[in-house]
């Protein structure tokens, strides 16, 4: 008989890697969780206080601190610490170095304890941290997986379904790209109910009517900064994402979610780490698909991972 | 202090009718189930049954047995109780005749009680039944609910997704009109992961190669027989359907969902019950959906409007 | 990288093979689930039906129709299928000639796929059909689990909770021994919110009068007649137990269930298949909890161990 | 027809305000949440990025910044905020008088909405700020709680199932009397699986043989502390007790659970808040369990008692 536990690591006790332990419990994912944090007291607190929470779920889960020893069976790697880039930075190079460092590390310990499971990276610039923890890692491409615009998609359903009182996951619509300013909808391919989006504005000029296409794009990117200068940290909407991919892959759901992952080809796009909307189960990223996008969206796409693929020199040493 | 208490009514403890209490029990979505059959010594041994059950659900919840006084302050009375159509009837009055009595009786009984919440039909032939629930009870046309081509719309996402082995709910495509051999398929708006699914389907020529939107189309319309020919009833699919819309009411949740409604002009019909998807909330149908159909697609609509039409006349006294 | 599927397999999809399926299904438990019956056609309509229902779950599960060897390398084995004893044999052999020959069946084409899992019999008289299975299979004790009296456990906690309008999760009370008339109550260490049972029922005379150990423990027993009698089966409490207990072996919960299991020195018991609270997890049944019972009691289990015992001999070949 | 929403409002958006709302997100309990915070920007970054996080939940639910006024037709109404005791005040006087005045503010924004809901205070020390809570409201006894020592059960029930290697649901011991320093347990009716917690302790020495009765205790006691030092602050058990407490309330589900509740003669005590099991519904604390304590359980209890009547005094005007 083999026992098969199922064990997801999560590197950094911030707000976010805490909150999305907690959420993981909550939703009972898993049987296990370990913390690690280059503070070691954090995680064994964090681990003690999520272990009262559980007498109150509906699932027993085992939560502890750890070392980076405990990857090598793991099932998930959550990498979500970050160094802030930083702003009076010279070049992208300066910008990134704080970020590189610590990312080097983590990886070195991760695959030094001779993990092969799925990486999951949070950390930001996502999209670039994620391509370097892939080169780092030599893992096979589809086991490393950005967050990417999976929270993005959710931010721009909120946007959507706030205008007609819906309930958001009636919103079918992706976001796509960089996780930042850069980033794209298939507005075309946006539907609510079966209804093309489009249609849903115009027969409903006056709900809607302040709002336009670019109006709710902007509200997605901006949304992010809306929370962090009021409360200083954006948590729940990140943990909540990211603890859907976590889902899909641990009960192999092959759920569609836009995470960042390495392009090769697809969208005709090459060694870039974009988010696009990806089948999602227990091998990680099981499959790309890949919308036919019209021409401007497109070109934006390109511009997107244009702007990605500029940081990538930044990251050779 | 006002107490409120969510609760909601099955009438008919056959099989679907059971599972519909049982599935809600296990979704935890209400604080009382009360139980009417015709049988009353059935409902209370169901409810014995279910009882047992809660000791080890998450939530708990009150199942009893009871007569039709209950539906007074009831959120939701759901009427299962059905009599098979007689195929060798000479007529659609003939035919239906036995499903009227009973219809008539139920919704009387309901009515007498002071009943003012929302009533979900599953009885068969579902869009002929949900009309005639809705004369005879007077009720607001928002508080009269066909399960219509809910089910209908889950079996069609199942057949899409074992093409491409997805999760059928990352499949968007709405089943809509008759629950029966006339339904129609807004194909032209159908999309998988904010890919169109023309797309998908030629770009996946391989796998999806000997399927056609036609015979889609015909696999979710014999579901229900390819089921009842080998177990001699249909009951998870469909009470896991109605306890959909029963999560959408009780939980205010907003959730658009293909149910059979009333149409006055949208669609271009008038006065019959068909599937269209729409916004389902503590109001019951708070509004439809009304999706662009392209001529071909608004054809069968109209035709499939006639089919239900056509048993009107059998409904009159 | 190692994928690590999570499976069980139901053996007889009748009422009460197809609810535990289904309730596995409502709570989101494993990766894949297989059914099996005699009757093909029958397991390939359940499958059916119960995927279109996975389209409203939370978790997306697969489920289908197989043959033995998906045993292989399934983690649980539920065994529902039984045969009726009959009440007019003329000894034990006769009365249970009919379930030992379908028992031997199903478990010589189990483990002939290699099975090495946990097997959790449901068939009854389960504490003799899980010796018999145990027997047969050649597994070690922890991994044959008969379901016991974890349905009556629940059972008795719903008609205490019902005097005192409680839910039924808050009574600690467990029922041990044969599942059915000779099981017993360790009513000594019985507990209401850390109040001794003795203590809430004499301190609540009134609500409880007409109530005595006694007539509680008469009242479990005959519970599952009450509900035989009016509906012609049991269902959704023994579907729950069961999956509960399948629920702790998957998810490794170590929680204490009272299922039935071998006894080897435990109680002073030998050799015999009794119901006492266990340790369940993914090794199965962990461990045995040995409640201090006084005499009376221990008598009473004793006596109940030589009921299930009086089969034994009718087992043998 | 009644619409009949379900609503909560949390007042305070500090780590255990907002944790405690997104458990409430996740676990699905209610139609609305309002926040109110003194900061009205940080109540709407709150909800902002809860929002968000819907997306990716099993419910839709509301969640928004708001004003006192939304406190109307709550169902419940949590305070957490507080300030900190100052710890070099000369007495007690000194040491309340700022938590005394955010209370005091808190209460009557609250009541004058016109709110008759349930309240649940977790500000500390709370046995004490419950009290003043409820003298400052008028409301009925059984409208207002303290969240007192149901996390000191938790608590308890993690440390004794750790010693075991248990699911600590499977433990069954109350903590009672103030949630501090002199909170006692309930030791002779404690069990686990039925078996007696002395019992169990005596016949696993091994296993258990560091600890004692006192030892947990005092474990229990410091484990606050053990988090709060390593992380500086204690947010998931806290959240998560609550939580349950919530659930209760609002799913009508009769569970015991010993909350901090105004002690009119029970277990000879008067006019003080203590928690002691509790069965709680949607009326609130709906009945007390009164546990039949030996001598020194009993004194124990009462000395908490006086633990928390010498703050009284300093709570008049």
């Amino acid at each position: 008989m083999q026992f098969k536990k199922s064990k997801v690591v999560i590197i950094g006790c911030g707000n976010v890697g805490s909150t999305t332990a907690y959420t993981i419990i909550n939703q009972g994912l898993c049987e296990e969780i370990a913390l690690i944090d280059i503070n070691k007291e954090k995680a064994v607190g964090e681990a003690l206080d999520m272990q009262h929470s559980i007498y109150f779920m509906n699932r027993n889960i085992k939560v502890y601190a750890a070392d980076y020893d405990t990857c090598k069976d793991a099932d998930i790697v959550i990498i979500t610490a970050s160094v802030p880039m930083d702003p009076h930075a010279n070049n992208r190079l300066d910008m990134l170095a704080g970020s590189k460092k610590v990312m080097k590390s983590i990886v070195k310990s991760v695959m030094g304890s001779g993990f092969n499971g799925i990486m999951i990276v949070i950390s930001n610039p996502v999209d670039v941290m994620t391509y370097y923890a892939w080169k780092l890692s030599g893992l096979p491409k589809n086991q490393v997986i950005g967050s990417g615009t999976t929270l993005d998609t959710a931010r721009l359903a909120v946007e959507i379904s706030r205008l007609f009182d819906l309930d958001s996951k009636s919103v079918s619509a992706f976001v796509m790209g960089e996780h930042g300013d850069s980033e794209i909808v298939s507005w075309h391919s946006a539907t609510i109910g079966g209804k093309s989006l489009s249609d849903v504005m115009s027969d409903n000029a006056e709900r809607a009517q302040h709002e336009t296409f670019d109006a709710l794009r902007e509200k997605t990117i901006k949304a992010g900064w809306e929370i962090f200068h009021r409360k200083g940290s954006t948590t729940y909407g990140i943990a909540a994402s990211v603890t859907a991919i976590v889902k899909s892959i641990l009960f192999n759901e092959n759920r569609i979610l836009p995470v960042s992952i390495l392009l090769e080809g697809e969208y005709g796009l090459h060694d870039v780490f974009l988010s696009v909307p990806t089948i999602i189960n227990e091998t990680g990223a099981k499959e790309i698909v890949e919308i036919k996008l019209n021409k401007e969206e497109h070109d934006a796409l390109v511009a997107s991972s244009k702007v990605v693929a500029s940081y990538y020199d930044a990251l050779k040493d």
